[in-house]
């Protein structure tokens, strides 16, 4: 790891562990949020959300470093770091702020299980039950019942991932929006919805055995009848940041193999 | 047509000539727009947009009153209007603001054909030629080459309407933003993508013979090869008054069916 | 139940018991099979599924009756069969023979788990984890390595329920065909498949916790890595009947909700 | 083009002139049909597909030499066929029959257009038009009442083609099925349906302008209401040989760029 000038480095405490770095101060992600003006993610997409779910009360900018296949956020390859942060520390770069999910499970009138999510909140079936039966309501309103093996609700970030797999749209995260994306829905016009992100999305588990609620992967098993998941926008966003000329655009051709042959 | 105790009532032109409805002062749909509160539409969901490009400029709410089958827009059953309308001009219902694309065809720098759209921008191939190929740019950055039958970028309106049949999500009219929908498109990958409302969406002719613009149905056919189509978001919203207690979500499950057993 | 002339009845002992049917003798299933010319169902769908499977072998046709919702293959409603039956014991008769699949989980070189199916062979992610690696071949033809929440195979019967929920087409059930269907696919040119149904699949699980096979419903949790789905068309048939004039297409459109509006 | 030992090379007359070939006998399509054992076209799928309908009642085997990037059908680049075709010749292939469609256009009783489709029959609205709706029938039996941008009849060979743009599933050659793929249907459970082959298709034009039918690209625009194109399989079939050890899957996995990473 190369001096910046001008720059102190702090490398996170378990990644100087593993990675037996030394030489540098060393701290825990929170006390990174807590002191850094820019967070380096070496890594990939998924690693970059999760740091990104930690610091995002901070504010502290990510920019994310990839060590094998590009994502659709972290899209500095490695070997080329060198040549690609320095003019970004100079201050050329672009933002994409992201915004960021608050969930949580209520059961008889208390939470009991909580989590930010950038990707999804996904409400899944048991593996081997049957459909999932899903109220969904959203600011109270009822919208459907809705029998499916689950639901997505993605945010621009996760509409490129689980969500565009189950047949959702790409949302470009300049849209506030949620997208709304049944799992093989039972109804064929069940069509994936997308809301705007200032609503209130509540999920009840209707009917369905083993279901489970997964926050970008951070799971609550064993759902039972009657558990509603609520979703609503966090106060927080995410703030990553891209070589000057980036564009979203790019990334999605990239990504999704458009435009070669 | 039941007087309505202080109210004046004009009926538009044409509708009075061709329902031979006498008694009350005529004028045409913009003189309507330009000095009336409210507007009255009898008629389907086809209708109900015509005369809301037609009367956005001037900001008249609007109420669609159906003589047929309930559309997303006009929800309120001919039988049943002496009951529903009192209320709403008493001052009991729900606005629905819906935004407005305005859209044109630019060949040789010049702007050759312009119209307003509530639903939809659709640029299709001919009939008995092969996909057409377009270059899609968003705020002048290059998004990508398209082979398909065609593109449409719908509002939140449009998007129950064509984009729906074509696979594209729907997107609730509070939510700001446009869908991009790709006509049966020849790369797998290339999913609806939701825009923010705000950019401006420039659809390029390459190659395609016969190739078509369509916004709302109003067509330029004969585009071609370097033809512009021009997206962006009208200055001006149309307005849609609904009896109290009407939500989108009612609406969507009453159209496609959900919870019909 | 009435006596019907000509006829000698013969009630399943488990439902005798349930319905407190007496004055008729009883039997198990498989002595039905064995004994009887025909088989009355009265149920669902899923009743007659798991009847078919059982009889399968004994070429015995069944006729279902329903007491609820009609289905896909149980289309006599409880109120007619008074009416609909006789014409139909005198032979005026629609037959509509469908296939079976025989599937069994390979380990090691050894069947650990073994079942006929008529809907479908799913294989399947666990709830809260993340995506299966399935590896596919057909008659020992390398197909693909499917990253998805799992694929399903589906017979002509079971194209009408999970599969066409999971994106699948219908498929009539005169085309001797399987379809393939991944659900949420992680590469999404991975479109459904039909194949011939005398090709034999084999679907290796690469690499996913707590996956499963389900045939049909009959579930094998806790699938390890390496183990072989096996499926092959079954040398049985079951044999539906339906009252003259039946069609697969009025079936379709009645379920489908087809033509309504 | 070399010698090869053993065989008499007759080259087409019009491709013979285009290319300045000299020093071959010359045959039209036809003739060449009558008199080879053995065709060997040089092109992309759709110049094989225009070869393979000429040729169909000669049952003359094609192979498929590609001077571009490889086809679904045409397998062999043409700067590895002095490798690939010796075996060949020497019996060392994989036989690869192809069903091939037999279409007309019936208005008052006569047919008015006919011809042979090897990818698919589309009936489609007209390029500034609104839906067209169709009737469905199939061997005499009522489908459905479609309205949509169009309907697809493909066989195996088209389903990779248009019908899968449009939504539909891929059919394994040696699967004797069609497949209907409505194009945009507004009915949101009008889903692919994949038929015996045996069966006759009839699709009538209900209602819409400027509709067309279409076989395999070749046109009869300005269909009139009442005009029904009628579908059913030709009594011949088209060869194709590929090089010893092909398979479909492998151009499957190839030309959808499956396991790509």
């Amino acid at each position: 790891m190369p001096r910046i000038p001008g720059c102190r480095v702090v490398v996170e405490s378990d990644t100087a562990a593993n990675a037996a770095l030394s030489g540098y101060p060393t701290s825990d992600v929170g006390a990174i949020g807590a002191q850094c003006d820019l967070g380096l993610v070496v890594g990939g997409d998924g690693t970059m959300l999760g740091i990104g779910r930690q610091l995002a009360r901070h504010g502290v900018p990510l920019i994310g470093i990839n060590q094998g296949r590009l994502g659709f956020i972290t899209d500095i390859p490695l070997d080329q770091y060198r040549n690609v942060l320095p003019p970004m520390l100079a201050g050329e770069y672009v933002e994409d702020e992201r915004t960021l999910m608050q969930a949580c499970v209520m059961r008889d009138g208390q939470c009991v299980f909580e989590a930010h999510a950038m990707n999804d909140v996904v409400v899944n079936r048991g593996a081997t039950s049957g459909m999932v039966e899903l109220r969904v309501e959203v600011d109270g309103h009822f919208v459907a019942n809705q029998r499916a093996d689950g639901l997505i609700v993605a945010t621009p970030t996760g509409s490129t991932a689980y969500a565009l797999s189950a047949g959702g749209p790409m949302l470009h995260p300049s849209n506030p929006g949620w997208v709304l994306v049944p799992i093989a829905p039972h109804t064929l016009s069940n069509r994936p919805l997308v809301l705007p992100d200032a609503v209130e999305i509540a999920i009840e588990l209707v009917s369905g055995r083993d279901a489970s609620a997964n926050f970008d992967m951070q799971s609550l098993a064993s759902l039972v009848h009657g558990d509603r998941i609520l979703v609503r926008r966090s106060q927080h966003k995410v703030r990553f940041l891209h070589p000057k000329g980036w564009t979203y655009f790019d990334t999605l051709r990239r990504k999704l193999h458009w435009n070669e042959g």
